[in-house]
């Protein structure tokens, strides 16, 4: 398996609707990217200071299927369209599982 | 389960060797700490440009069991020794699971 982490710190003027609504979109994807093999949105608990707000977690085969999810349209309408207008930080690893 | 993600990025003049160390001595923690139930350490695979360099998904029965880890001196004596002269960067979400 092929592993992709994403942690995503919003804006300090980003609503809890439009995290919600960052969260309720993404959980879409598995739906519309076939190659993904498992998804997991994970909202920080609030338990330390300077987290970030948002983990996604999506396995794959191998680093093609990440790639196509990568890449994918409808990937990338949800970071245009729910994300960008909120994140203040993001951190990536991809890594073999 | 409570899942514990954090993501390291190192600095510029890291060696390899110096990464290695900090894998390696993250993976003597399940067999230090017994409230870890799974613990997965990820190498980035360089697949994109301004990745961190290292994942940690650690997960525990509940958040107590996390906090256990959080505050352990084993924890504390890898991150003193080994991260923190190479660290450039940390980010990390705490979510149920």
């Amino acid at each position: 398996m092929f592993r992709h982490i994403v942690l995503l710190a919003w804006t300090a003027d980003a609503t809890a609707a439009q995290k919600a609504e960052v969260a309720a979109q993404l959980g879409k994807l598995p739906g519309a990217i076939p190659e993904i093999r498992r998804y997991e949105i994970g909202v920080d608990a609030g338990l330390n200071e300077g987290n970030h707000g948002l983990a996604i977690v999506a396995e794959f085969d191998d680093v093609a299927g990440y790639v196509v999810y990568r890449d994918h349209p409808v990937h990338h309408a949800v970071i245009e369209e729910y994300i960008k207008p909120i994140v203040a930080g993001r951190a990536a690893v991809q890594h073999q599982l």
